[in-house]
């Protein structure tokens, strides 16, 4: 069986899945006005909702006539809590190449880039630590 | 052919290739010790290396002997941005849930849950706005 985070992941590896969870964001609607934008079939839009709510990133109403479609962004958090640790890592990059970039500045302003480098490490040492994202956990 | 952020999600949407994130995190390595820690055949971590580099998560050495892999996390940045519009939805859920846990416990404690309720609002209107996450944008 696949576990959680892999059958998320798989469930967002699609664009028409992406695309109906955008427009679930905006609100509850049923399963017909969902459909009426993509060029594709009902049972291929019924196919594309089971494993979205097997994922539990959308739930079905209960009612007969009208099984609004709703989504659940909570299913999203793993996803998130996940990325957290890769996150430090493209920022750490982003960091260093504003350093350089500030580096051949100075090279270009004619200072001594050794300068730029050292007022550079000071700003970094300066600079307040990144502010958590959020302090909650499920 | 498959769109950039359906093949993130898609090389994402197993636990093994996590693994491998995860391990490559720590820094670049071999693929024969990289391959270690799993109970799988070779021809099958080659496999998971390659859609992984598809999805340009990792990098390989171009050194005949000696073919490092490399994580480049920046190709889960577009994985963030997607997530952004979804990360309010499940905060106000929890910001909601927060309130009615108060009204729960001002109950408890005798007072008029619409009180309780007003409170909440005056607090919730002087909260200051989420910082965002990061300034920049490539």
């Amino acid at each position: 069986m696949q576990d959680h985070l892999s059958a998320t992941f798989s469930a967002l590896a699609d664009p028409t899945r992406r695309a109906i969870l955008a427009r679930l964001a905006l609100g509850e609607t049923s399963v017909s006005d969902l459909a009426k934008p993509f060029d594709i079939s009902g049972p291929a839009i019924s196919r594309h909702l089971k494993v979205l709510e097997q994922a539990g990133l959308i739930t079905r109403g209960r009612e007969a006539q009208w099984r609004p479609c709703k989504l659940d962004a909570r299913a999203l958090r793993p996803v998130d809590d996940w990325l957290e640790r890769y996150r430090k890592l493209w920022e750490e990059r982003f960091d260093r190449l504003d350093d350089y970039l500030r580096e051949l500045q100075a090279q270009g302003d004619g200072e001594n880039p050794k300068d730029a480098k050292d007022r550079n490490k000071d700003r970094n040492k300066n600079r307040k630590p990144k502010e958590k994202k959020r302090g909650r956990k499920t």
